[in-house]
């Protein structure tokens, strides 16, 4: 199947990405107002339920589909000891999310989510009957401590892999599949020594200094934290990505899953699909996202706030209030996961209650009591 | 059938509440510790996971049965115009539960709950038929701006009613159900003018001032506020409750349904049974319970923090740190059954994922990198 240029499928998806409706909130925001309860009192639960109507432009949407898209690429900055696992837990990951015994498999199936895993970088031969979808663009990234993580083209071709994921996904919808509904897409990650290129990616796009977007990641000591800084530092000092170019901040400083999550985030948005991101990878390819279509934003539902100090700074600079706080700091989409029953819930509020007039119960007093 | 006299039913189930099995904690924490992740990188969802082993004494606890309890009262001090409601809506929301279209109603349904509702002091006659709890104490309690709410005994039988839901749950398990499994109650509650009720016990309690603990209920303006906080002042300096005697809150400044809520909470401790409570008004009936047996806060799973000022301050006191911050203020229970997918994906984790050696997956590096 021949695919548009890499480049040219990024700014076909950038210029399909509208507002959202507001004629759909205000529909959605009169019904809740209309239930059989005081206004307002299911608080972010409505907010949630009139958001998801302006992301789709339906007053009443459902949500039928949901896919969690994790994607796995490797960093070659682990050569500077930077994470407490080896770089060989990347695909042994990959594997085990195949086997369905990892942690999103778990989560993503009490929500109803599929998991596609999704090789964007990881520097591992699988074999081409894994069921994943291989989209492999390097094997692993350069050591950015010391020059660029992958090329421009290079870039490109990640984030235009993320795209291609969502739009084979729409097409693929079963024939049975209701038509009235929509899908929604979760994004998540994999890879040991994201966490480094997460937070050159925020330190570049929000301006923050390097220790304060820098975390434990999956679990370092001290003397670890400390040198992780000071790679992210001389990273950014050595690549100097232009804060306003998505595609150079990923190029210099980034990683192929993330070039692969913002492209999911352009493309679900693309298709009035909402998004739920993650944790702080995701949040790191929600950055790249935005710098390409500021937009974006609009359609992202910030599942969590998690153990990474960086992730709020990211989340701040989106605009996203995350729903849930759980001091998560794991990834591969299990935030996002742990956030789709709010949105089943919201949704549900939306079509399954009562109204008052339905319900024969009074409303607020009015005039004088 | 007959029932033991009430005060010695609150006493025989206080004396069968136990403190948390370390054992079945340690033993959960240390296969959380051998799955595919790094060691506590899921949170507060392992937390959530060993809590409900230390409370079942089962380290790999699995909750078949839910039950949202819903406690149905009416406030005498609503004369004193403190509600945006009328009185007349408690009763309404009573048959609007029965029928199913309530937001408790569509979010139980969503979790895979059941719900009981209970008119523990509704001012309203219900048919005997209607498939609800009728453990009517009293038909709405007396004006608390004015006089104690109900009599000590009341507030014996109130409590004890809450305890006999529980146990009667418990004793009508189906033969079908899974035997290795168990019960998870959720408190909710109903009652136009409770949240003034729940203010008095949280300030009789904690020790706060009544402005610190006194919240826009389903949303009143300014000058209703501060006549409410009168009236909570004037209920506490004419009641004079002795705050290290649970019953003499809740019969002073309490309600029906606040003293049901107490009774589902011991009740269910005793029982080993996990109790995820729901906002302000179940906080106030787990103070009371709390006062009556501090043990039972071990069993107490907190689903959120709504909107009130004062349900921050009971948690604190109670030492409960909350699950979701969504700004609910609608009661029912509608916030403990969003939390219950939360606690479905904790149990789940500890069942379901794979391990280390399972997986083939490597762990930490060890020595010096």
């Amino acid at each position: 199947m021949s695919r548009p240029d890499p480049s040219v499928l990024i700014e076909r998806t950038v210029a399909g990405i509208h507002p959202l409706d507001q004629s759909a909130i205000a529909a959605a925001r009169q019904r809740l107002d209309q239930l059989t309860k005081p206004p307002g009192s299911l608080g972010r639960l409505e907010d949630l339920a009139a958001h998801i109507a302006g992301i789709t432009g339906n007053p009443m949407p459902r949500v039928t589909e949901r896919v969690v898209v994790t994607c796995a690429g490797d960093h070659g900055v682990t050569a500077e000891g930077v994470s407490a696992y080896p770089a060989a837990v990347t695909p042994q990951m990959v594997y085990n999310f195949v086997r369905g015994g990892a942690a999103i498999n778990v989560l993503a199936r009490r929500a109803g989510a599929r998991v596609v895993v999704a090789d964007l970088g990881v520097d591992h031969d699988f074999p081409p009957d894994l069921p994943i979808v291989h989209a492999k663009v390097g094997r692993g990234t350069a050591n950015v401590a010391q020059g660029p993580a992958m090329s421009r083209e290079q870039a490109q071709q990640a984030v235009a892999a993320g795209i291609v994921i969502v739009e084979r996904e729409l097409n693929s919808r079963p024939s049975s599949a209701p038509r009235e509904g929509t899908y929604l897409f979760a994004t998540g990650d994999m890879g040991i020594g994201n966490t480094t290129a997460s937070s050159a990616v925020a330190a570049a796009i929000t301006g923050a200094a390097p220790a304060e977007v820098t975390g434990r990641g999956t679990g370092i000591d001290d003397d670890t934290w400390q040198r992780k800084v000071a790679v992210i530092g001389r990273a950014l000092e050595v690549n100097r990505p232009n804060p306003a170019d998505g595609l150079d901040v990923l190029a210099k400083v980034g990683g192929y899953e993330i070039g692969g999550i913002a492209g999911v985030i352009l493309g679900a948005a693309a298709h009035r699909c909402p998004i739920v991101i993650d944790g702080f990878i995701s949040g790191a390819g929600a950055l790249i996202a935005a710098a390409l279509c500021p937009a974006v934003r609009d359609s992202l539902i910030a599942a969590h706030t998690g153990a990474e100090p960086g992730h709020r700074i990211i989340l701040r600079h989106l605009g996203l209030t995350p729903l849930l706080a759980l001091d998560l700091r794991l990834g591969e989409g299990t935030g996002a996961a742990l956030a789709l029953p709010l949105i089943d819930s919201a949704l549900a509020i939306l079509h399954e209650m009562a109204t008052f007039a339905e319900a024969g119960v009074s409303g607020r007093e009015t005039g004088p009591e």
